[in-house]
């Protein structure tokens, strides 16, 4: 449901090179009764039509905004049709944020408990028997991945900063000055400080793996490329931690991923583009005290998309890489 | 003296419109002896020819790179030439820190403690009076700026983080991969993490105003873009503060200042390209306790060139402002 | 007159920085009533108010949309106030192209034969004493100056075409997928071809030279970046003519101009930004016969509003290059 | 061989996911010994160690640099091995146009009557029974496909000019100052005008089509993007012909094609982006009696790898489709 997005767009894609999918039908809120290639010519090939109601499927993605996402997947989910909600509609725990970061009223708050978190590094067991998975945001999955090993671990402590840079598709397809070329291009800026809806996401995800965090500070830029998130995460050691024991700690915890990479150096967004792979550098300031986490993730596909496929793969016990791209496009 | 790279070049033009100025003599270590329009080629109507030694010059501005500014500059320093050192070699007032962080044993320490460190916002009087002047680093510019009015204050206490991106100009004209377009085009990354030489220089100054201050982690990126800096800085507040509270305090401490604008919203680094201003905006996170700090500046005119050429009118007595523009070029 | 496009604010900066000069009213249609800092930041400093309508002046310049700009100057003009009109409204000759090309019926006609075409390069007298100059539109400009010389010289035959490349702040601040960062970012496209509405104008200042002129072929594309022209001119030669003859007469031609630079390489585009500066190139294709001209501008500054400040230098008797950046900004 | 350029990288890129292939060995000059993963970080999932010599391998792709190309081939090509060579070592059937244009003597002539041109839309047939075949330049895909339905319809006549524009991944991964960032970011210029080497590939192939072509003049571009070309040619039609026809015409010579599509627009390089599709768009100047056909590839895939595989896959008996992108990635 809505194709008419960038991430929806990219989920077609992905979806129509799937090996054990059909994608059988995608609707769109404007657009209905278009062909896809008018709205996004790069799909002409598809030969798909735009509907306005979805028609008869086993597996569903929404990539409709929030609020009218829930609303519109309920009638199916009651129905029993599985599916990946990329809209931020079920991933918060506690349907008061809804009100608080949303300003909505959730639809169904009684679908929240059982909804899973859909990072398939932490909650792998739960997504691959789960009816409703809440595809996580992109800077959540970048920052989310960065952590984990160090929170699991128990060797850091005190407050959270994440410092995350972000390309311009984040910010979506509909027109506004900030995405206008000439406003965008050679600039880079912070937005949202203190009060970006991915922070209560990330704190939900972090304080669930260590209780005793106390706050999150989470600011997020906009930066003059179309795709990638870089998260650059701080965090206090309560102890010495050489870079050695760090990098081994991380690569550890990752062993066997089929998409997080621990990487000897920081990372470019640029290695990850285009694929579904997160990339993950663990640093110490020595000086400080301070452990400092880079990951890098193309917030379409691993930061949305990709990893909703991810999701459905794990969902239907498919093999969990089928039809996801393990190598990025570069240069 | 050395013009052949980009901050060299940005003092070259911008010293080409001051009208109290002539600019008499430029140096370039490998193109003598070839006219400036060859290297530079918007810079062909200057028609000047680089020589491989300075000529006679009543001032003088070094953009050779960091030890080699230094053993340039002795012989014109003994003589009183009053000088600009864009480099990093009087910046620093620990001559031990030379051998740590630049791996080169400083030619001449005892110059260490009367060279002011030329940030007009700090030390205005001393640059008035002096011979020597540190010409300050981009990212230090912008992390001290953002930093300053919060540290005076008092308001914040414990380690600080300052998280910067910087356009690709900041790696100069020498080529390598880092700087290739195919490479950092569409890309960002962190880099230098816990090491990078603007963090014993941004430590000083802040230490200098806030003695008990007790660790500064500096993280640079690289973002694709040509100009520009943002500093992103991170304070953990001693007690409560509004968001009212810092933009008022910032603005009073910056109140008639020529080139420090204190804004309402997160300011962009195209609002102060190709002008000598620095952008600041200060913001709380009330849930976190933390004071964040953007600062945008041009890295190559406040940065670099043009905060030079600030320095310079006021160490002769010129206006502060003279052929320094006060507006950014946009869009 | 309409500050509040692309066009509008560059005119604004530069006004601000003319010693001869001061601004005293602006106007912008939807914007009226808002501090010209609220719509483009980087002019804050300025501190003027968006009017809805023109104050006192003693000299107008109007950077309102076609249609719109002839109707709101037509008072002006009669009252006898000078005026450089940046919209395309006084540029054509024959009133019943505005009916083919514009869509709308001239609202005066009658002043089309008296109005100047504002290309101090070919027509200086003229603007000096005119009343009513209309500025030469982006495209227009780098293909007439490209071209002129060899037209006028007699060198070339049959038709011409134009290949031009764009910077994305050609197609103004008013939002369209085509200039969504995400859409512009890593892409090239040509659009309006046989169809764009600066044909005719080109078109007729060739024709004024070099009246055999048989037809034009005018092909505009899009770049990713903010701002520069490149017209790649094709010509054929009427004769043997080698390179050096070529570049010869071209720097011949434009022997003491200010602002038009003939070069020994293809321009680059980042070599004229920021400033009025047309740099040009002539280079023979022996093989085909063929003379091609490429030549280079800042479409916001030649090709807009630097260019109408040099005509407005003309028109008040000021000196020509006042208030202009005679060097480009790079990189 | 030579996997260590980007086109090298993008071969062993898609080679990696070819179903029906096995990448066994990879060669680099200079980086003989070192991991795949160390030169392009990508890569690094490949876990593949860069040889200096070739291993046992039953089929080569060459992406040397031109003249060592031939050379280093040489001996496969005696002992059978099928190869696809990327350099224009095999492009040219004329032994003297290597000295004329290239500056070496070819070191086997004798085969150059042999080698096929491997444009498939073209020579399918022949490249099926080929044991070496030459991969077309980028900039002679986009064009050739341009242009060839024209030619081959015999609609145009006169000398015929290829305007082209390319992303700067085109240039290469050695490091010049023509490819640093900031030199080629917010940039647009002409190069090697008339002094291409592509030229006497382009004209070579025409003028196999339309043997009465008088004159080909071919100019390239660098536009500030990474990945594509834009091809836009121009051709003087020799009759009467509507833009529907023209349409018409290039739709009916491109029926069944897999990878050229004919589109209604031009063309945007951001639409083939990632792809080995070419996307072609007819157009009509009516006034001038011009033929204007506009090429988009992506020039690392269909203007390199992607075509090579195509090619291998046709030599192998192969689907032809096999292991390469359909859609491109948007955006």
């Amino acid at each position: 449901m809505n194709v008419t997005g960038y991430a929806g767009a990219e989920l077609a894609r992905l979806l129509a090179d799937h090996p054990l999918v059909d994608l059988v039908s995608v609707t769109g809120r404007s657009a209905a009764g278009q062909k896809l290639g008018q709205v996004f010519p790069h799909l002409a090939p598809l030969d798909l039509a735009i509907e306005a109601e979805l028609g008869q499927v086993d597996f569903i993605f929404s990539a409709l905004p929030h609020h009218e996402s829930a609303e519109r997947l309920l009638p199916f989910i009651e129905k029993g049709v599985p599916a990946v909600d990329l809209s931020a509609d079920f991933r918060l725990k506690d349907a008061a944020l809804y009100d608080e970061w949303y300003a909505f009223r959730h639809p169904a708050p009684q679908l929240l408990a059982d909804a899973v978190y859909g990072l398939p590094e932490l909650n792998r067991a739960e997504i691959q028997s789960a009816r409703l998975v809440a595809n996580p945001g992109c800077y959540p999955t970048a920052s989310i991945l960065a952590l984990a090993p160090a929170l699991k671990a128990g060797i850091v402590t005190g407050g959270i900063i994440v410092d995350a840079k972000s390309g311009i598709s984040g910010a979506g397809r509909a027109l506004k000055l900030a995405s206008h070329f000439c406003e965008a291009d050679e600039d880079v800026c912070a937005y949202a400080i203190a009060a970006h809806r991915h922070q209560p996401e990330i704190f939900q995800a972090l304080k669930a793996i260590d209780g005793a965090m106390p706050a999150l500070t989470f600011t997020p830029h906009l930066t003059p490329m179309t795709r990638g998130i870089l998260a650059t995460c701080y965090a206090r050691l309560n102890g010495e931690l050489t870079a050695e024991e760090a990098v081994r700690l991380y690569a550890g915890f990752y062993a066997g991923e089929p998409f997080v990479r621990v990487v000897p150096e920081p990372p470019h967004t640029k290695h990850a583009s285009g694929s579904n792979a997160c990339l993950v550098n663990a640093a110490v300031d020595r000086r400080a005290g301070m452990l400092i986490v880079t990951a890098a993730i193309d917030n379409l596909v691993k930061g949305a998309a990709g990893q909703a496929i991810q999701n459905m793969n794990l969902m239907l016990g498919y093999p969990e890489t089928t039809g996801l791209p393990r190598l990025a496009r570069f240069p």
